[in-house]
């Protein structure tokens, strides 16, 4: 399954493309050039969409569905990079990367993405000097979450881990009970986490017993934000809530 | 000891900051403004530049010396996130940051460093679009290198770890026998790592043992890089020799 579903004429009013923060510095004429090459198509669960080394030449806007960002080594182990929902884009940085995908993609959760040619987007940004800083803002965000990845490998248990990963799906200033569903299966969580799923699902288990939450299937029920913030904030250099909740990948 | 040593004017030429492939599409004009608010100063080991969080307002260029950048967690512990010698810009990212510090830097060896205010380098950025996107690719660049750090921290093992950042002080394309010397003492290329100073020297020990190398004290030698790309670049999704070895923070 991989049929273009919109005309080009549809995609720039359904994608969103012009919503997103990203691209607030953009004229009408920018998104109307971008429209015309656009291309939505749906895509089933298991599919690559590009891999990692591909000639890059579009970059993506999720619509519907996930998306999982990872990378292979040489002896044949998967590194889950991120794990993107809709709303997202995705491959945007390829310009600055030699023009091929840091990464590769794979349909985790049957999509609708629309693909945009990044030929246009780095003419855009050549004389574009607002989109060049709103994408120096963006990106500076995603490092600092990057770097704070390492930190949490560095020092915080598996527990404070997931614990946090919860923590970043609850509305900011959130009071009183909070019901958090998770937005992907456990088997996903654990490969954004980089644990194998019995380590995630021991972890997880501690992690109930030592705050008290609730856990039922994909649903977690808090009395209070505090109960999580109390173990793992406690290891972590941020306060929260993080100010990195923004925009995902880049 | 925190003495100014050379009057701004003496700045400009000896700092070395004209000479950063990131300055490059900076007029005179640029360089002159900063010489007149810059200010080189000795530090002696274990001075605190700035802490994490702090209001920001210079950047730094490293003229000798090591800079240690950290994080500390709520409750004490410490993360180095990286170490840098001399010739390294640090903080410039700052300016998309909230105007704060996103890292505290420590002086590990006695160091000369020069500041500059940021104020200036945001004037510029705001209207020299070739500078942002020399920004844009440091960046990128700069993010590449920590999502490689997760992968390591994911799939390597200490040994792994250890042969990679040796790989990393290897001049690009060497041939034949290759010596290595440290470029700091194996207590910060632990905590450059992640690792406890006891889980260092067990892995030093394995690796050496695993791949043939010769490590006296701070020297390491090898018969050929291959001995140690064999080891560690088969469990990595780069392949050597890396493409992010230029500039090191942001």
């Amino acid at each position: 399954m991989q049929d273009c579903i919109y005309t080009a004429a549809e995609s720039v009013e359904r994608s969103g493309l012009k919503g997103l923060p990203l691209f607030k510095a953009c004229q009408d004429s920018f998104f109307q050039k971008m429209a015309k090459r656009a291309l939505t198509q749906k895509h089933s669960k298991g599919k690559i969409l590009f891999l990692h080394g591909d000639e890059a030449r579009y970059f993506y806007f999720i619509q519907k569905g996930l998306v999982r960002l990872f990378r292979e080594t040489l002896d044949g182990s998967q590194v889950t990079v991120d794990i993107l929902p809709a709303g997202q884009v995705l491959a945007l940085r390829t310009i600055f990367e030699d023009d091929l995908y840091p990464y590769s993609a794979e349909i985790v959760e049957n999509a609708e993405i629309t693909s945009y040619p990044l030929s246009y987007l780095k003419d855009e940004i050549q004389t574009n000097n607002t989109l060049a800083l709103n994408m120096l803002s963006s990106m500076s965000r995603c490092k600092r979450r990057k770097e704070q990845e390492i930190e949490h490998r560095e020092i915080q248990n598996a527990p404070q881990r997931i614990g946090c990963f919860l923590l970043r799906l609850i509305p900011q200033n959130k009071e009183g009970p909070v019901t958090i569903h998770l937005p992907y299966d456990k088997t996903l969580v654990a490969a954004r986490l980089g644990m194998q799923p019995e380590t995630f699902s021991r972890a997880l288990s501690k992690l109930k017993r030592e705050t008290g939450i609730k856990i039922k299937g994909a649903t977690i029920e808090l009395d209070t934000v505090q109960q999580l913030v109390q173990f793992s904030c406690a290891a972590c250099s941020s306060e929260f809530p993080c100010k990195d909740l923004q925009q995902r990948e880049f």
